[in-house]
């Protein structure tokens, strides 16, 4: 990608000023987060890190972008619905056998109840959602894991009780990493799990979002076995796909690893979780692979061929660090909405985006990638 | 006034809940201001301080506030426009002597020259106008008074260029105290007031809204010389008027100490510029009054009567601080907006209210203030 804001790269005094200009403007237009310092407390807030200019992204690939993102929910919902697929791929990663609980009861209210951490930087993206239901007469109450397995409960029906009103619908804003699970954590989610709630994301849908997961989709004729007869939905997802090795123990496992430690700058070493940030390249992924190639935890990971953007130049915006021009390279998301009832599809959208955009640093030879900060698209 | 928040005072914890909702609601919507230790940089932000709940305002009150207000903007300009007036008001209270330039030009461009301090808590206000006005394709360029005696100047028409670009309206957001004025501020301040771009405001209005001129307006009179043949506005004006009294020397400065040495609860000392904190009552009141009866230093002083509005209940938040219910009083204003070319009218009209509450402190047997906090009328 190319940018034609090269001429306001160069004068450092305008760009201050933009810079400038930029933050007060983010700031007032609700881009918050909390600080690092004081993550439960609203006293101080900061600035969500941005680019200062829209990163260009080529029409087409925008359009691609969003026509795919209904096959992708329809994709996530079939392996979500699919507890042999599910448990096969993850069995072999290690997690514990999954039962889906079906249930369907109608509310008498449309409460939300918000799982929430105490240490939470990102409030203000989950205070516009409350408040656009609220906008909407819907009423969100913000508790914890620990709230719920101290005050929540099930009637005979499954209703959720939680302080002695019904929960319509519980969307989970922790609980997506097994490091944010105590004991306690697990029962409370089995708690809600068991209830007819509407649970967003349902513990089937979440796991369909494992690296693991993606990495058995890619494999050949599982997307033919997920979607019978739809052709060109698959057609379309598969377009989209990176190579995806598996670890398994096993002879595609261990050339897969053969290829990586051969090749090592064509690959990344991923855990099969979400959340970021833990992914191994170069030396590291090559010492990680030495470690655990004859040990059965090698199947928690796995390989991906690594995309190669190309960069381009934009003006990150950092609390405490003045505007600085980076090569960066970016990442595009498209939300969904899909909403089943039964049998019944009532619900298949996209609902906007999310760009991400990081400097791109050089460092051991290879190419290492900072934090992500808020950026848009340019179509062009 | 009473309140019928009361019944939410009493729960606590709902109240807490209620504070956290709030104070996010007031970050995401903007209402920000930098913090106290680093009010030059943008970096972290806090709230501007408000209450939890609106304050209850009796319907006529606030329609009497409104109604009156074109009345004060009619008041502000006939006195802006008396030279003689504001020269000899202001001589007895030590300013130096007055000349209003006079001089209408056309503009070629609409640019504001907003004049800004570096430490600026409140850059979030102002940037908001900024954004109304760029909304409109009006520029805003921010400078300080050093740069405008670095890099303002005036061409033979008196056209006020800065930077190389012509400025159309000149909008003070600093300069409001002495206090604010080295000799090089003082001489930006003279360009800008020799220049023929619209100031807002204008040296002469700035002056109007002395406190030594409000003290003069309320003696037998001079309403009547003022706005000559405008009885009912005259009626409405001097409805709000609380006793303002002369410390000038003289029988009637003397008969005014007297009083207020012997009923001092009743009055409050205030030296004769904006910008609060200075006042003062009782004991210190007492002392100060002592200390300048027989000195030419008290005519920079006047005495008011006090107000004494009705305390009522309302939950103050601070960033740092917990919510706070407590006894509160309560300071309207009402916003007004008045152009004139030449002698013709273009616009005399309100353009929103002001309410500042801020809780009753008992001190020394006295009521200290502290300091004012954004509030809501509620109408009733």
């Amino acid at each position: 990608m190319a940018t034609s804001w090269g001429s306001l790269f160069q004068d450092e005094q305008q760009l201050e000023e933009l810079a400038r200009q930029a933050v007060d403007r983010a700031l007032a237009e609700g881009v918050l987060l909390r600080t690092k310092q004081e993550p439960s407390s609203s006293d101080v807030v900061s600035y969500a890190p941005f680019t200062l200019f829209p990163s260009l992204v080529p029409c087409a690939l925008l359009e691609q972008a969003y026509a795919v993102q209904m096959d992708f929910n329809l994709l996530v919902d079939a392996v979500s619905q699919n507890a042999v697929f599910l448990e096969q791929t993850l069995s072999r990663a290690r997690t514990g056998s999954l039962a889906v609980w079906g249930h369907l009861c109608s509310f008498s209210s449309a409460l939300v109840l918000l799982i929430a951490q105490e240490k939470e930087r990102n409030i203000f993206d989950q205070r516009a959602i409350e408040n656009e239901l609220l906008a909407r007469n819907i009423h969100v109450i913000r508790r914890r894991f620990e709230d719920v397995s101290e005050k929540g409960s099930l009637d005979q029906d499954r209703r959720l009780f939680m302080d002695g009103q019904e929960v319509a619908v519980v969307y989970f804003r922790d609980g997506y990493m097994p490091s944010q699970y105590s004991l306690q954590n697990w029962e409370a989610r089995l708690l809600l799990e068991r209830s007819c709630a509407v649970k967003c994301p349902d513990i089937a849908t979440q796991l369909a979002g494992t690296k693991k997961v993606q990495q058995e989709l890619s494999r050949a004729g599982m997307l033919e076995m997920l979607l019978p007869g739809q052709s060109e939905a698959i057609a379309r997802l598969r377009a989209t796909f990176a190579g995806l090795y598996s670890l398994d123990m096993g002879e595609e496992g261990d050339q897969a690893i053969a290829e990586a430690l051969t090749a090592p700058s064509r690959f990344v070493l991923k855990p099969q979780r979400e959340g970021g940030g833990n992914n191994l390249y170069g030396e590291e992924m090559v010492q990680a692979l030495e470690r655990l190639k004859d040990s059965e935890e090698r199947a928690s990971y796995i390989l991906m061929e690594k995309i190669e953007p190309e960069p381009f130049r934009n003006c990150l915006l950092r609390p405490g660090s003045s505007a600085r021009v980076v090569q960066c390279i970016s990442e595009l998301g498209i939300f969904g909405v899909y909403v089943r009832q039964g049998k019944t599809l009532v619900m298949n959208t996209h609902a906007g985006h999310l760009l991400r955009t990081k400097a791109i640093e050089h460092a051991d030879g290879g190419v290492a990638a900072g934090v992500a900060v808020l950026d848009n698209p340019y179509p062009v």
